[in-house]
């Protein structure tokens, strides 16, 4: 399965907010829906920092504006 | 391997941008870089309107402001 853990990067440190991860929507300004694959949701305030799918990784951060 | 093919939708069409991306990066505003398993770069104006990591798809839109 090619799902991705998800990470909030705050002041350098990385919070995992939601695992195995298939779906990202976004919703709204700076908004993003993420479901994963037990059909667990959360939502993620922030933009995308980067994302690694081989590594299974998405990175968000806060908006700084 | 846990890549994803990039698509533009277009006017309610998918328009493939590039094949087994692995790492997307914002690159300024509503630009990307994307890159793939084989090296290849390509950047897409516009934001991301679903991702589905299981079925290896990221559609980019472009942007309506």
């Amino acid at each position: 399965m090619c799902e991705a853990d998800v990470y909030l990067v705050k002041e350098g440190q990385e919070q995992l907010i939601i695992e195995s991860v298939d779906i990202v929507t976004p919703e709204g300004d700076s908004t993003w829906r993420l479901v994963n694959i037990f059909g667990d949701q959360k939502t993620v305030k922030g933009r995308i920092k980067e994302m690694n799918l081989v590594n299974h990784k998405i990175l968000f951060e806060l908006q700084a504006d």
